[in-house]
């Protein structure tokens, strides 16, 4: 492989990834990814199928106003003609010009089994549909992307057929042939020989390849087809995407760059990667997957004690590549497993003077195992973690305390007939600070723990000004089982952010308000300590 | 390859698995988990490090009473002797040996880099280490597994070495040699090439592979591995592992025996990966990835109106391989993105007359997407989407209604100095059956959700013993952040079971208890309905 030549990255999240299970993307949505991949560099970004879902014609009207694209180019996608008419009497064709972008992706079939059972023609009527699709949008001055749909499938089933699809399409001024192992059941060997006959033996040229994760090897797919010659890599930036979800490209983009020299998205964006993982995720309203290679949270996190040894060695001792290349961040998880090297790194990071074999390291580390003996799991929750180190070391004060509080949620039975029955949640919270009681009461239409953050916050603005510019950014529930029902207990992670720094708590209990307010109070702690100590504002000093 | 060769399927989920963020396992959960692997029909299951977690021993202890295995043989992990001392002296040796089974995998250093900088040793006492601590070993007549650390590392820097290891190893006697790609960062052409190098060049024997996915693409470097001939495969069984995770075992095993034709678990067993995943996921405190090959609760869902359409008409349109053969399930999503097909068969389970051209059909789909629109997403709540089907068809008559509800969450001040806050939760319950008005007020420990459902349980139970009968086996929360964050609403999912099926019901609303609520009366609506039609108690119908 020449690796100067450059890779063409098409992302499919706003269509393929739309097919998800859990997905369900608005226009602005859309709008904002397809911003986000633009300015990340990807070349092509695949954003509707106009003409099985409508909706779609209202994004790209938009997209034209409102997004100004710096590097890709925008896509819908669509079928060819359907089988005994014309392809400018196609509805489907007809919705997909009618995107008004320069880029359409067309798909047709490539198995003789979908031609005859699926969509019920002839052999040679399928070709045609693609022939004359092809022909119609390139008389109209589009760039046309031919998806193969069932390539792979096809080409074990019937390797002649196949390669008549990839042709007739090449014939009829297709840009690029796109490989599709559509049912995602493609190993990587295999995919490796067949991509690399087709440029060997057939000599065909600006090939594709969309692969699907259904063997657990999409990635490794496309990678390998890359290496036999193919210059487009389609995927979903998360890897979402129908059933077990597409290729993930921000798995591909990191191998190509970091692994295989190749040039993808431009050198200086690759720092980029991790947080475009993240926008990309909040944005589609899913949870990043912890253990993403490269941008996920667990991707450089060491938690087995020989493992944080070495890393505290030498980096390269268990990092494949460095996290900073991709804009991650190297993570030391606390835990039993990990022991006293860990902890070791977070006392010495409040006091550089407290030793390895001094007698309060062995204290922490003893009060540290009692929580997880008990449930506390500080591996996700570093900053509760460094409040019980400091409390530990004397050095931590209370900013305030709680005194007592009381949610009421409720709905009340129906007054006026035909009326809607009214709910609503109440909370009511005495907070203490150097003596100080305030109380606050607060309706709220959300939630209890939202009604007690609510009026939590209400009371300690009354002391410290700064606690307005922080905000919760998530809020994790998980119910523990112990050994019988009766003894579960809910552990509560919160991550908390002032808009510079994010920082995460921990709370236990039998009771989830009673967790929540732990995890609650942990963070405002460690916001008041972050300030410089708790400024207390002026006018509460008195 | 020889597809008849057995693999030995090697599981660490015990170990390598507990060095997972998020992962901490019980005694009893280690127990259950080995019986689970082995119920299956693995090979080796490597339950513990006891040198670095003397907690491992207990386990160990216990297993030898407990755990009677028909098939896989059970494991301790640990490390060569360290340099400078006899193996017979060696601690970690030692607990090695006091673990009291027949199978060690011992690890050693197979990249100079690690020998010189980590253990700061040279290069000559590693190999001493490697051969003293298999020679220790095989004179108590153990079965040694030999894991070379870092060998691709290794290799890639020093090839001689890197054998060298191996050769070591082999001499000593070391029953297997486990390539380990420990920092995960090989892709699968280089890991094929190399493995075969040491296969046909240096007629190795015995190899196995450990692979780690900060690439994505432990699964492929795994499989690449066997075809050049390897025979043990390391991994966990759901992925879990240090950072990005180990192999996942679970899509292996699949691949191995549906895609290439090897044996490794028995062939009976195969229908059982299913559900094993669930159970391993179920007991480590993880939720199962719905997006996982194979085995994940979405691998066969089809979401897009054209696979929807496909699969109706030959499953292997869209399907890579049968969802039974591992014990899965085909689904069909509803959304706005499936359109009538999906309905329509949904429709005609409750109703089989029903047209797609009639106007129900068309009433339901407007209604559907009207609800989508507001936030609504049935495709993880069929049994919700069941519900309303039934009531725009005319075929559902509620059991019961919400009067009123009141939930109390509180704190006390602490009356008694030193003594601990009390806390409580209260919730009032008042429901309607055919006119007749029970109330119900519980106190409850665990959360205002809990309480809620505990009143409506005891308020229902007056009416229908079946409710007895079902729990609430999960809940999820997911907050739908709107345009602006006041317009933010909360997603409810709930699944119940009654221990025979499942069912998944959603709730919406800007207040949590609320969609709560909503998602438990349609659960509870539901069992009713299953239960033939809402039974009433005889006592009650007078």
């Amino acid at each position: 492989m020449d690796k100067d030549k450059k890779i063409f990255i098409f992302d499919s999240t706003l269509r393929d990834g739309a097919q998800a299970q859990g997905i369900s993307f608005s226009v602005t949505d859309k709008l904002k990814i397809a911003a986000k991949l633009d300015e990340l560099g990807v070349s092509y970004i695949e954003a509707g199928n106009p003409g099985s879902n409508p909706k779609d014609l209202q994004f790209f009207a938009r997209a034209k106003d409102e997004l100004k694209f710096s590097t890709a180019k925008l896509c819908a996608f669509g079928s060819t003609r359907r089988p005994g008419i014309r392809a400018q009497d196609d509805d489907n064709l007809k919705a997909l010009i009618a995107a008004g972008v320069d880029a359409l992706t067309i798909f047709g079939k490539a198995w003789p089994f979908h031609v005859r059972e699926i969509i019920k023609t002839t052999l040679n009527e399928n070709l045609l549909m693609i022939k004359d699709s092809i022909t119609y949008l390139k008389s109209l001055g589009k760039e046309v992307i031919f998806d193969a749909e069932h390539f792979f499938d096809g080409y074990k089933a019937d390797p002649d057929y196949a390669v008549a699809v990839l042709r007739t399409a090449r014939d009829a001024g297709a840009d690029w042939l796109v490989l599709c192992d559509t049912n995602g059941g493609m190993l990587p060997l295999e995919t490796h020989q067949i991509v690399a006959g087709l440029v060997r033996e057939e000599g065909l040229k600006n090939l594709g390849i969309h692969c699907h994760n259904d063997a657990g090897t999409a990635v490794a797919n496309s990678l390998v087809a890359v290496q036999a010659g193919v210059r487009q890599v389609q995927g979903t930036f998360t890897g979402f995407g129908e059933r077990c979800g597409n290729a993930n490209l921000s798995t591909i983009i990191a191998d190509l760059g970091l692994k295989l020299g190749c040039h993808s998205i431009p050198g200086d964006k690759m720092d980029n990667l991790c947080a475009a993982y993240r926008y990309i995720c909040e944005i589609s309203n899913i949870f990043p997957n912890e253990r993403e290679p490269y941008v996920g949270n667990c991707a450089f996190a060491h938690k087995g004690g020989m493992h944080i040894d070495g890393v505290r060695k030498n980096a390269a001792s268990f990092e494949h590549v460095s996290p900073a290349a991709i804009g991650n961040e190297r993570r030391i998880l606390a835990s039993e497993v990990s022991g006293r090297s860990t902890i070791q790194m977070i006392i010495n990071k409040i006091d550089p003077s407290v030793s390895r074999d001094a007698p309060e390291t062995q204290r922490i580390l003893n009060h540290i195992k009692e929580k997880e003996f008990y449930g506390y799991q500080y591996e996700g929750a570093e900053h509760s973690l460094e409040l019980l180190v400091r409390k530990e070391l004397g050095r931590f004060k209370h900013s305030f305390e709680i005194v007592d509080y009381k949610v009421i949620s409720e709905r009340q039975s129906v007054a006026v007939p035909g009326s809607l029955p009214k709910s609503r949640i109440m909370a009511f919270v005495r907070i203490a600070v150097d003596g100080v009681v305030e109380e606050v009461g607060v309706s709220d239409e959300i939630g209890p723990v939202n009604a007690l953050d609510k009026a939590l916050r209400k009371a300690l603005h009354q002391f410290y000004k700064p606690i307005s510019q922080m905000h919760l950014a998530d809020y994790k529930v998980r119910v523990i089982n112990g050994e019988n029902a009766t003894e579960a207990k809910v552990r509560v992670l919160i991550e908390s952010t002032d808009g510079v720094t994010t920082w995460t708590t921990i709370g236990l209990s039998d009771n989830i308000i009673e967790a929540s307010l732990q995890a609650l109070v942990d963070s405002y702690e460690y916001c008041l300590l972050s300030n410089n100590g708790a400024i207390r504002n002026a006018a509460c000093q008195n």
